[in-house]
Formats: structure tokens, C-alpha cells, sequence
């Protein structure tokens, strides 16, 4: 580990690879030969369409989309994409199915149930407090799409397969596992990340929409919150968050070139979630929270014997340079995010401070 | 000039001061002792918390803000407002006033009536191509509110002064001069601007609201695009842009603590387009497109003799170390966008390559 950083197990804003920060570093007052910080230049100019064009085009790559898909760079998180689903795809006299999942499911069902649209809850887990991914579910023939979260980061639980709906587009808030696994695409109308865990920082939002879908937008909805706006404007309509933009672009450079695509990327992820999992299980001092089957290979969450326990560990991890090990509020425990940038050197120091904590306290 | 610099008199996203540039450079990789990138750290830590805190802080300061009013950091930028506040404050059995001082306000207008809300333009300036303000409006008594566009970038004009609406609030698209000049802000019941001209980067739009304007807001509108969501949480029910919100926070440090406040900035403007309009006001070879009394102290639009001239302008402009000199491709010409960041040194190399131009083509 580099002087004065740490091992972050963040959830989200979550680590970078080190190598895209120091490249914006370096380059952060003079982008690309331009005189300017890539914060200042047009985002009508060529060197700017550069970078949003060659993100678009090593997604497409990385996920094998065809000239079906378009690739689009939205503001305002998945929370906002929360609302411009029903409203771009859904009709008052149509209905959706959604798969409950916990947290960001739960959110997406109540958005579109603020505005009336008519949405069936066709799965739950809420019975085992989420901490299973449903199996067997019927879905509605007449469903426009399935909305799936295909992992909560929240509760650790993950969609290792994805359902067969039928020939029923899947719209899916991918914020959590985008990018770090291969996907057969042809089963999604639409998905939908926030790109702080996997693919950059906060502040923009990756859209991956097929044609078939914008047939469904309706006219009178307002021209930001419209997925055909994004797709005839190439994301230029207004001026997009640029710097997140260019950091989606390296982090997307770093995977296809660095890491070498989302097969590697794969057995990588795989390799660091066995680690901790494989460690917890042999314990009887940690316990993992969700169901085999279920489990995340991006959030790990587990519980110590006691609560008292868990705030110590939190503590004494960050004193030793391990961050953000903390349970999300909501649920308490520990939980270890463990994306994409996150080294198989921090995973393993990890398991070592699991070790002597046990040691200590256990 | 520093080294492999230029003068960038780009319309937004625009020139930073050099000072916040090089502060975020030399801590990308370690926000305040955290061991992490600014982009790597949580929005729910102490740390930013720090951060969207002393930003709004900085800004009720320097605009004498009192409780009554927020300061709200969203994503989407101006033109996702345009379909935010009428969908916040104007019920379907109300009207809003709109003056029509082209281009972005017309596109306020317009999404308005997408969503079929009742608007009344009373006044334009479309009749002479926007290139003036309009004096003597009157406005409807029963108005729920009168939306403003303070300075059109495109068209070079800027409220000198804003109009007695007789106690209904003002509206106002301040995206290109926000925290250019001290504001009397008891007019304003919400105040918007995209940050990427004034303020910070692209990918955040700074909201002011006021209280008693939260009243009108209805319960059946989307969490995500309500006023109320960002003022009960802070900014914080989703993740923000965290680092646009770091970068608005250092340049809002940078005007009241280097430049000393909005008064100081207000005379610095006032010098540096003074400079530029009384050279092109004695001068037969470029003409200002602004009347005068309307003419922006952001974006000092004007013309060349002729179109290969304006060209061949901006091309050896940009040769000569100075970028962003061509007018929007909606109206042709050439445009010096100087906002807050603009040095007077910059602003007098292009007065000087001004005068060589005109004495080698003239």
C-alpha cells in the first residue's frame, strides 16, 4: 500500500484503482494537451466527446452490446432512475413487475407508487429480512418489464443467476455489481448504475437502454427526464457531469486493458469473496448474514458475537488502515465491500486482522 | 501564465482559479488525512459532511442568507429545474409568470408547458433577437411566482437590476453569474445555477430556496425531484456529486477568503468587462451585439466584419495561448466568457491580441 493510504472497504463512494487517480492527478491541470483542467474544458469540444464516446465504446466491448444498445450517462443516482422508469416506460393502463430484494428494491417499488403507476410485488424476501434472493417466481405475462436489483449492498445479497422472465425485458439497478462479472445482456431492456462502487465516482449514473424500449416513452414528460432525450443527444443535451464522466472512461480503460476484461475481472472478484467467506465460515467467532446461494461476492456482511464487539472491531480496523468496515446503519454488523479496485492485498490484510482480533477477543 | 496553461474564455465549463486546481491536485490521492481520494470517501462520513456543510455555509455568508432560506446541492443542472419547479410550485389551477429573455429561458417556458402547467410569458425581447432586457413589465397579480434568466450566455445580456414583481417571488436562473455581484436576496423565493460557470465544475446545480415556497410543494411528485427531499436530508438522501460539491466548497473559499467577499468580486468583474467593452466600443472593426444597459458582465458577445474573419479569429486565438473565443453555433460570432475565475491578465492579453488582429486584418 502506497504511503498515507489505506486499505477502504467502502460501499460506495468506494476505492478507485490507484492508477486511475494518479493519472487524473497528473494530469489534472493540463488535460490532453488542451491548456485546461479536464474541469474546465467544453463538453462540446472534441477532446471532451473523445472520453465520453470511448467509455460508451469499451462498455459496449466489455458487455458485447450490439447497435440495439445505447450507452448513457445520467445524473442524480439510481434514486433518480427510480422514478424515470415507470415514467418513461410504464402507461397508467400497464403494469410492471417488481422483485422485492430489500433497500433498493423496496425504494424503486415505492417511486413508482408515489406516481400511481400500477406495479406488481410478484417477490419478497422480506420474510428472512432479505437475506435470500427468491427463487421459482411467477411472472405476469402482461408485465411490461421486471424490475430486479441484482445485489444489495446493503444486505449482502446478490443474484448469481438472473431469472427467465419469459421473453419480459428485465430493467435492472445493476449500482453494485456493474462491470464485474460477464452478462448475457439479451435477457435487459434496460440497467441502470450508479457508477460510485464499480465504475467511477458519485455523481453519474450509467444507462444501458435497448431500442425496443424507447418505442414505450411517451411525449408529454419532461425532456431531462426523458431516455430518448439522452439517446438522440448522445448524453450532450445539457452539459453532463463531466469529471465523473472521464473517471467512468480511465476506470473502464483500467478494467479492459489493465485487468483484461470481465472474465478476468470475474475470477478476480471470485477469488477475493472465497477468501472471506471461506475464513468466516471456518470461524465461530464471525457469522456471515446471508444465505449460501445468496451471498455477494462485492459485500460481505457478517456479525461478531456482540455489538459492543462490532464497534471495536470497526475502530481497531481503521487504526490499523482498514476503512470503512462499518454495517450500513440500517442493519448494524460489519460488512466488507470488496469491488472491483479493491486488491487481493487488502483482502488478505483484512483476513489477518480478522485472525489477531479473534485471537484478542474471541 | 503557468506553464502549458491557457486563457480559457470558455462559456461554462469555464476557467477555476489556479489556486483551487493546484489544492485539489496535491490532495487527490489523500482527502484531510483520510487515506483516501476525495472521490473514495462517503458521502455519511464527518469528513464531507465537513465539506457540503462549509459550502453551504460560505454561501448564506457572502449572500446574507438567513434561516429562512436553503442552500441545496442537486444533480441534473439547470435544465432538470426547469421541470423541477414547476412541478413544485405551480398546481394545475395556478399560473406562473416567464419572461422570455431567450434561450435558456425560452427552454424554461417550454418544459413547463410540456407538463401542460399554466405559464403566461409577459414579456420577450425575441422581438430584436433577445438583445435586450425588458423594462415595465407588468406582472399578474395572481402569478404564483415570475421566473427570471439573469444573464443569457448566449445572447451577452444580464439583468442590471431585477424588476419590482410587487411581492411575488422571483425565480431565477442565475447559472451564469451565481456569486458574481452582491444580491439582495428578499425578492428570490429560489435561486438555481448550474455550478460549471461560476461556482465549480459540471455536474451539481447550487438551489436556494425559501421557506414559505416548500408550502407549495405536493406529495405526489417523485422523492428525487422534490425540494423538500434535499432540504429535510441536507442534500444527502442519495449520494451526491461528492466531488463537484468539494470543488463548489474550495471555489467558495477561494471568492470569500482570496478574493474577500461579493463586493470585491463585484468590482473585479466590473473592471475586466469594462476593459473589454470600451475597446470594442472605440473600435470600427469589432462590434459589441448587446444594447447597451442589457450587456452581461460574464459574456461580452460580438462580431467581426465578417464570417471568415470571426474564423479565422478564434483560430489564432487559440494559437496565440487563447481558448474558448467562438460564440454558441445557435448565433454565430465570437463571445469572452469572463467569469469570477478570469484573471485581468487574461482579459488584457486578449484586449492586446485583439488590437494586433485588428491591425493586420482591419
Amino acid at each position: 500500500m502506497k504511503a498515507n493510504r489505506i486499505y477502504n472497504f467502502n460501499p460506495g463512494p468506494a476505492a478507485l484503482p490507484l492508477k486511475v487517480l494518479e493519472e487524473i492527478q497528473e494530469n489534472f491541470l493540463n488535460f490532453n494537451g488542451t491548456g485546461m483542467s479536464i474541469t474546465e474544458i467544453s463538453h462540446r469540444s472534441k477532446d471532451f466527446e473523445n472520453v465520453i464516446n470511448d467509455a460508451a465504446a469499451r462498455t459496449k466491448r466489455m458487455l458485447n452490446l450490439d447497435d440495439n444498445y445505447h450507452v448513457l450517462f445520467v445524473q442524480g443516482g439510481a434514486s433518480l432512475q427510480f422514478c424515470m422508469i415507470p415514467m418513461n416506460f410504464l402507461a397508467d393502463d400497464k403494469s410492471a413487475d417488481y422483485v422485492d430484494t430489500g433497500t433498493w428494491s423496496t425504494k424503486a417499488i415505492k417511486e413508482a407508487q408515489i406516481m400511481g403507476k400500477p406495479v406488481q410485488v410478484v417477490a419478497s424476501s422480506a420474510d428472512k429480512n432479505y437475506s435470500y434472493i427468491p427463487k421459482s417466481i411467477n411472472f405476469n405475462d402482461a408485465a411490461v418489464y421486471v424490475h430486479l436489483t441484482s445485489n444489495n449492498t446493503i444486505k449482502g445479497t446478490q443474484w448469481a443467476d438472473f431469472p427467465d422472465t419469459k421473453g419480459i425485458p428485465i430493467v435492472c439497478d445493476m449500482s453494485s455489481d456493474m462491470m464485474s462479472r460477464p452478462l448475457d445482456t439479451s435477457k435487459f431492456g434496460l440497467i441502470y448504475a450508479g457508477a460510485q462502487k464499480n465504475i467511477g465516482p458519485a455523481g453519474v449514473c450509467m444507462v444501458i437502454v435497448r431500442n425496443d424500449m424507447l418505442e414505450l416513452v411517451p411525449d408529454n414528460i419532461p425532456t431531462m427526464l426523458k431516455y430518448s432525450t439522452y439517446v438522440s443527444k448522445n448524453s450532450l443535451y445539457n452539459t453532463p457531469p463531466c469529471f465523473a464522466v472521464y473517471v467512468v472512461q480511465l476506470v473502464l480503460k483500467w478494467l479492459e486493458e489493465t485487468v483484461g476484461g470481465l472474465e478476468k475481472m470475474e475470477a478476480f472478484n471470485q477469488q477475493k469473496a472465497k477468501r472471506l467467506y471461506d475464513f468466516i465460515d471456518l470461524s465461530n467467532f464471525y457469522r456471515a448474514t446471508a444465505a449460501p446461494g445468496s451471498r455477494s461476492l462485492m459485500n460481505v456482511t457478517f456479525r461478531l458475537p456482540d455489538e459492543e464487539l462490532e464497534k471495536q472491531f470497526v475502530e481497531e480496523a481503521l487504526t490499523s488502515g482498514l476503512g470503512g468496515l462499518k454495517g450500513h446503519r440500517s442493519v448494524g454488523g460489519c460488512r466488507a465491500s470488496i469491488y472491483n479496485a479493491t486488491t487481493l492485498e487488502a483482502v488478505e490484510t483484512l483476513v489477518d486482522f480478522m485472525k489477531t482480533f479473534e485471537k484478542k477477543n474471541g
